[in-house]
């Protein structure tokens, strides 16, 4: 169950009701690859106001395999997560191979990049790993349609993506949801009319929420707005609506402001690791030479962990060492920054403020006094 | 101040007042090797039950610069740790680099492993570098013995620790102690004399407790056993005894039951992050393939964060993905094994029970149903 709560110019206060309790909307999912957020234990997503979190489907089939994590009680029971978790279908990274897989009309094959076996990958197998892994939310097996794409190639792309909307429809139909919901995805890449298909089609088979798929893959950020303005009007009011793979938290704002409603991203926790940090004032990169005397905290106004106990120049010291604890403190400022900038939203949409928090946060962004 | 609260045979339950707060003997305190014990939190330092950490003086030296520490507040502020801490002296790690190291009878010069320089580290310099860093138990310049030493070796090198440790004194006395403690350390090799004689000139000149450094550095375990039945009972009664890097469950154990108070190792962090974890069934590895289905916890009489939320299959899945949450976890269990074992053994020696401690906690490590 999906319900809008509240509503400020096209963006939309929400909450979706699943099997393993609530998620509210706009919400930002942090990415669980191989079943763990990388640098973060259970009770620190939930510290820093995690609510849900996304599983890969095609890394777990590899490492340590879906019947694996079936046997041990599913993902959430093997990482120790009792929250809501939405698994991806392995379609994007299967495309993020390159020469490494075939696509045909009947599946994916690729080579395991752990071993080098030949693994198969169709709209049934999908479901089936989804089914396995124990997803509260599941996404259906599509092809990522390539950047840049002539209108010939992206319908083609578009046209088999729809053909496995419909078998992984078929393929879930067959089981109790039990609560459970199943995603279509939006393809049909940069083109308007292309999108306005397939959201058309998706919405003819009938999902429990659409996702747009195929943006932030290289394209201009003009192209993937004039995308989101032309499709998101269109889509379901009472679905949720999930941008996937998105992205900085000026492409969150502009997105829930267009009424998207979920989100995923690597953003936050590999540039964490990488030393690049998300404040009220913009990045701070902390290997720059400038943070070894910097005693004061990485962002003043910040309440995590990391920023009320630690500098910045302990955290470039412990970078720069390679310290494992520079990537726990890292990864839970930069996760802590963008749950705060979804409560932030969510609280704005319910007090019709959404308009003058874009602007605050705007600003903000731009007073960086640390540039390049 | 140092109490001795109760003893059980030549066992001791003590306490040791610092500046920062108190420590409760027989104690372990975790390596904080750079400025933060590899993985570890405070929080989580503290949730383990770690009372004192140990800081190190030739790594802090290079990186960040012990004046670099002294500018940021000192070594607790830097790292966040508002409990005690004890730094060594450097001398080990120098002894530690081999060829790349020459020293003297006025000090030692080295390369520096970082970028190559030329570094010096004199007893004088030594005790400025801990008082930058704001230590609350510094610890003499020695020269650490090589293993196997001919007597007329063995002693050359007790005699060069013996002057450092006066002069450590020395350079000490020029400053108000402030509640901060300096401790020396006796050397000798596997020589019974030597160490008693270097024992009796540490206590001639004085201080606050007394350290056996030179043990653990690859003679056979009865070597140090006869060294340490040898001048346990020599050391002053009402200063503690610090048994320098050691070392397994079975080490401590025996040492506490010969009257020695702390230890520190770098075995518990070091092993977690290879897949070596202490139980109270032995040492399991997690990277044993009979572990991908273990879906027991890693040791089910432990209370620790890792053994009450998670298996021994997602420790294996997340060692094998190469996952910090892997450190994390098994890190926070060695430690926890580490901090529980100190306080079993404190409420033994308390209760006069230690005897049957010891017999009960050496079953239950032979009675590892996984060797090999």
């Amino acid at each position: 169950m999906f319900e809008v709560l509240a509503r400020c110019g096209a963006a939309r206060r929400g909450r979706l009701t699943t099997a393993s309790g609530l998620v509210e909307t706009p919400a930002f999912m942090p990415c669980g690859t191989y079943g763990t957020v990388k640098a973060m234990t259970p009770e620190g997503l939930v510290a820093v106001g995690a609510q849900i979190i996304l599983g890969n489907s095609f890394h777990l089939m590899l490492r340590p395999g879906d019947e694996r994590i079936r046997e041990a009680g599913g993902l959430h029971a093997f990482m120790n997560w009792p929250g809501p978790i939405l698994t991806d279908s392995g379609g994007f990274q299967i495309w993020s191979l390159g020469e490494l897989r075939q696509i045909t009309e009947r599946e994916a094959v690729f080579r395991s990049p752990i071993n080098g076996d030949r693994v198969h990958l169709s709209p049934e197998r999908s479901i089936e790993v989804q089914r396995n892994l124990g997803s509260d939310v599941l996404m259906v097996l599509d092809e990522c349609t390539t950047y840049p794409a002539t209108p010939a190639e992206a319908r083609a792309s578009m046209e088999l993506s729809m053909l496995w909307a419909q078998r992984s429809r078929a393929a879930w139909d067959g089981h109790e949801p039990n609560g459970r919901k199943l995603f279509g995805i939006v393809q049909g890449g940069m083109h308007e009319d292309l999108r306005r298909e397939s959201l058309g089609r998706l919405v003819e088979i009938g999902f429990d929420g659409y996702a747009l798929g195929g943006l932030s893959v290289g394209e201009p950020k003009a192209e993937m707005d004039a995308v989101l303005c032309a499709i998101a009007p269109h889509m379901p009011l009472h679905r949720p609506r999930y941008l996937m793979g998105v992205g900085t938290p000026a492409d969150i704002l502009r997105a829930v402001t267009l009424g998207l409603d979920m989100f995923d991203c690597v953003m936050p926790t590999r540039h964490a690791r990488n030393g690049w940090l998300f404040t009220s004032r913009g990045v701070v990169k902390i290997r720059h030479a400038r943070q070894r005397r910097a005693d004061a905290p990485l962002d003043a106004d910040c309440a995590c962990y990391a920023c009320t106990g630690f500098s910045r120049a302990y955290l470039h010291h412990l970078d720069r060492c390679g310290e494992v604890l520079g990537a726990m403190l890292m990864t839970t400022h930069n996760l802590h920054y963008y749950q705060n900038l979804m409560a932030q939203l969510r609280q704005a949409i319910e007090m019709g403020t959404l308009p003058g928090l874009a602007k605050t946060l705007a600003e903000g962004w731009s007073r960086n006094d640390e540039p390049g």
